[in-house]
């Protein structure tokens, strides 16, 4: 099965013309899930191959603007744009995000008079202390969404850390389990943790031919895992026949962040195939990264090396690193431009001896997360 | 003074990278003031030669996604460019708008932990029964803004109709008197009328040198209207020497609808230099365009006409309409293409024979404003 990865928006703060703000999308076969929706992620979305009806799972790292002030809009161009003839509107999209979102939401649609041809359900995170500083923490009064329901809004869990695990668990279904994780910036922020089941391995149809085994039901067992007896006597055990299981993937999404909350993250992240991690500003501007709750290229390469990931997509970056490709402003220099690579050199350098590949995320680069044939 | 009109998102229901969502900038000397702010219209004013931080004023025609999901992320945007040592942010930046407003910028603002580098006030209009249907009228429990205002918010006024003159006063300082009026749309909506003062008539210097003056006390007192006896006993009367006075420039800028509401629109808008109106589909979607309170070419031009309008804009043209001007998808046809000179010309049908100019509103076109030298 097929995924991959599009960056729709991988500027930090605001939306500009030469970066988008935060926003991507995983995509699996048939299903879409959107993490972040910064301001022009509909417009974003529209000039990428994507489609934005296919989105069936919204994830908001957190609640500042650049991650969320498009979500309102998304929903309703969604709504405007499907053709209840022509496609079958989703479901139900379930949007996860930190507490106050609901409200949020709620507020922009019931005051916009938005209607949505398809139900919404709001899952919020309860963040805990350790999340922020103290004034990064929203009164209860403002997160409070006990009133009326949008008229398309169905009711929402609350999700509570797991201290066990020290991590939130989403949901599982038959593909895949999602958690997400704690990270520590100016307001509470959360990664995500979506990791794909193993899948058993497959037959070797010309080692069963040579046995003299045809395809049919014991096919099957040997695929479950049973030993099989043939007629002459022989035992077939399955490790004779079928390939080793193909380990599920692993894509970790984190928010805006300068540093993981207890020990649960790298222990979800464990292994990521990729992680997409934040690199706001570049090892000379530390201090400042610091004090807005960023990070640098080499505090992401710490959590990759933590988690031992094999790619590491640096991300949202400040809107003084121009885009390497960047078509329309080529003869514009207004001095305050940085060099991107200049954040991949950092990271690599930090993650030198590890195996572990480095990518600059930009607007519109899709990136395939193969399966891991052993 | 110079006065022009810049167009940042001409597009009716989203904003697409054809067109953005609704939002212009009139701009006289040194301000510039927002009507409407779609999502986008912060990338849109970066796309422009305008500054986002000259903007002093907002005015919100009516609470829709595509006139209003830009306005928090525009704050925040002007906020973080502002640098307090170089410029001076804005004293208070106001902003007018329907009930419901405040509570919409104010949850979004509050939710996001967004800090400001500037206060802000919401002015409310109070709309009336036939504004819309019914179901457009929204719950005053959704729209109560008693709760604690925003770190940054002042105290906004409460703007109820002027029976008498049926519209609503905004404010009037030394250079303008600005008024909403009544629209009928799915939900309240209003127009703004923006109407500059008079100024006096220049000196004719050539002809005061002829009649013997020297510049002095004497010319103030011509300009004020006095007449004035010289040495030769020779009386000079203000008509002699003075120009006629400068008629104040007049700009009506109308939000969504299928019609005035009561008398005072038209009355208000008299005579405008400039209508904007929308005008988002053509004659042949007539029914459409009034299910979903919209207007047609022919019954912008019914308004223009009442008003006595030097110029109408059509704008918020359906997504269907392409720019003319398409300088990424003029290869593309996806066959819902619709010739947006069509709307023109349906317009100039209606207006042929007033001498009312019909001009095309596109994305990033300014519009002067001549002064009206009579
Ligand atoms: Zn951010
Ligand atoms: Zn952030
Ligand atoms: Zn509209
Ligand atoms: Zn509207």
């Amino acid at each position: 099965m097929s995924m991959d990865i599009t960056f729709l928006g991988t500027g930090s703060a605001y939306p500009s013309p030469h970066r988008g703000a935060s926003a991507l999308v995983l995509r699996t076969e048939g299903e879409c899930w959107l993490f972040d929706c910064g301001e022009g992620t509909q417009t974003q979305l529209m000039r990428s191959p994507l489609k934005a009806s296919k989105i069936t799972k919204v994830f908001i790292s957190h609640l500042h603007g650049d991650h969320l002030f498009g979500l309102p809009g998304l929903l309703c161009t969604v709504s405007l744009n499907c053709n209840p003839q022509a496609s079958q509107p989703p479901a139900c999209v379930d949007i996860y995000g930190p507490q106050g979102l609901r409200r949020f939401l709620r507020v922009a649609l019931v005051l916009s008079s938005s209607q949505l041809l398809f139900p919404y359900a709001v899952h919020e995170l309860v963040p805990c202390g350790g999340q922020s500083p103290a004034e990064g923490q929203l009164d209860p009064r403002v997160t409070d969404s006990s009133d009326q329901l949008h008229p398309q809004e169905q009711p929402g869990q609350t999700i509570h850390l797991d201290t066990d695990s020290d991590c939130y668990t989403l949901f599982e279904d038959k593909q895949f389990t999602v958690k997400a994780l704690r990270l520590f910036h100016r307001i509470p922020s959360f990664g995500f943790c979506v990791q794909e089941r193993d899948r058993p391995g497959r037959l070797n149809v010309e080692q069963l031919k040579k046995l003299g085994l045809k395809p049919g039901p014991l096919y099957g067992r040997l695929k479950n895992g049973e030993s099989v007896t043939l007629d002459s006597g022989q035992v077939v055990s399955p490790g004779d026949v079928v390939e080793p299981a193909i380990p599920g993937r692993k894509v970790c999404i984190l928010g805006d962040c300068s540093s993981l909350v207890g020990e649960g993250p790298a222990k979800v992240c464990q292994g990521a195939d990729v992680l997409v991690h934040e690199a706001t500003l570049a090892e000379g501007h530390r201090e400042r990264a610091l004090e807005h709750g960023h990070s640098t290229p080499h505090m992401a390469a710490a959590v990759a090396r933590a988690c031992r990931t094999r790619v590491l997509v640096l991300n949202h970056f400040s809107q003084r690193y121009k885009p390497l490709i960047s078509q329309k402003d080529s003869e514009e220099d207004d001095g305050g431009e940085a060099d991107v690579r200049e954040l991949k050199r950092q990271a690599e350098e930090a993650l030198s001896g590890t195996g572990t590949l480095v990518v600059l995320a930009e607007d519109f680069l899709t990136l395939p997360v193969p399966l891991k044939r052993p």
